[in-house]
């Protein structure tokens, strides 16, 4: 079944008029047809499977037919701390943090990123959004994650509660695993941050600025990842082990 | 240090002759210079760290500094059953499972994948062996993983020794993990099967056949996976949950 995610506020009845570019998108390229169902999201949480109608040649409402709470979120809210990096590479790390479960997606750039001023970015998000969305609707998450406006490495590191935990993943680091990191703590965690590094990785430098402001340098194993890999990977492993019984 | 595999019979003495399609990549895509170090491998497990000659305008040979044992490799052989699509979704899939620490990959072709001869793919072996290759390399592999022939669904659910696990992902199934599958077994397991059905997922008479030859049916946890996507989180997860304490 179809899902798309509308604005909060279009769920205030149980027939709901569908946004223009919903409509063309069911109209043109799925080319669903008149009582069809697809399922609506309002991006808190709860799901709503409705029936469509073709009201006139442009417009469709949907009526609704039930509602659940959408229980695909995971139950610790991950922030990922992206390293910007050449377009294609970029891109799919948002599509695929989505699908591994990411809750916020903040783009950084630090001494060794391709990218060296996030104001270069900004008309990009149009662009970002739009992937996130698919992502999250087509892997039926419940909510869209979060894109922050790109931040500098060394205001990044500042953010974050230290009741959280913090990951830097760092290729330089051999010793403390992510089982070692979570596994003391993971009870009834409910956030936690992942920084991932540029192509060239983290300088010396920056990984004693992270370390210094209550950073966990952590290892994703024994194999070399690409920044992309190391992304999914660590957003996948770091949800597997926190839901590990 | 740029790594490179090259065929076990040029290891024989400490001057190694560089086969030409590797010199040509040293000299005009690197642009090394006589004397830098590269980190050569002979796809058994060694790795041997040698200086570069240019011996005269096309040919370079390697003085052997030294050489040790590449201990990235995971204790367990993962064999991943890939489903065939899309061209560049399925070259992913084959760059990332190399990096993730697949040790054989076998495209395989069932009811509802996009290919559906083997013979469609065959031409394309050279280019996937390449992307094998340099993804083995770059992410510091001790081994190339192997490529095998496409294989019909059918045929390849009857390969694999039932004391091996042999793991049938499959987003029908909702109940059964990988820990659960793999936390009695795992003590010791030397080799895994992973299959990943395509765009459409696996039919219900497929995965009958599957479980009725001793695959297990398995859940990647509550989102859904693209395709690609799921090949990935396949090997990572299983091979972290190998080598966890």
């Amino acid at each position: 079944m179809h899902r798309f995610f509308l604005p909060l506020e279009n769920f205030t009845a149980d027939i709901i008029p569908l946004p223009a570019d919903t409509a063309d998108q069911i109209r043109k390229v799925l080319r669903l047809k008149d009582g069809d169902t697809i399922c609506l999201l309002d991006n808190v949480g709860k799901a709503f499977e409705a029936e469509i109608e073709y009201t006139d040649a442009k417009s469709i409402c949907a009526h609704v037919k039930r509602s659940y709470t959408v229980l695909n979120e995971p139950g610790c809210r991950i922030s990922m701390f992206l390293s910007l990096t050449q377009r294609e590479k970029f891109e799919w790390m948002l599509q695929k943090c989505t699908e591994a479960g990411a809750f916020a997606i903040i783009p950084i750039y630090s001494e060794r990123s391709l990218v060296r001023n996030g104001d270069d970015v900004i008309h990009k998000y149009p662009r970002w959004q739009k992937i996130i969305q698919e992502a999250a609707e087509q892997s039926e998450r419940g909510i869209i994650p979060i894109l922050h406006k790109p931040m500098k490495f060394s205001d990044a590191v500042q953010t974050g509660s230290t009741d959280t935990v913090r990951l830097f993943f760092w290729e330089e680091e051999r010793q403390q695993t992510l089982q070692q990191v979570l596994q003391p703590m993971k009870a009834g965690l409910s956030a936690a941050s992942i920084i991932i590094g540029p192509e060239g990785g983290f300088s010396r430098d920056e990984a004693d600025l992270a370390t210094s402001t209550g950073w966990i340098s952590t290892t994703l194993g024994k194999r070399i990842y690409r920044v992309e890999t190391a992304a999914i990977a660590s957003v996948i492993l770091t949800l597997y082990e926190l839901d590990r019984q």
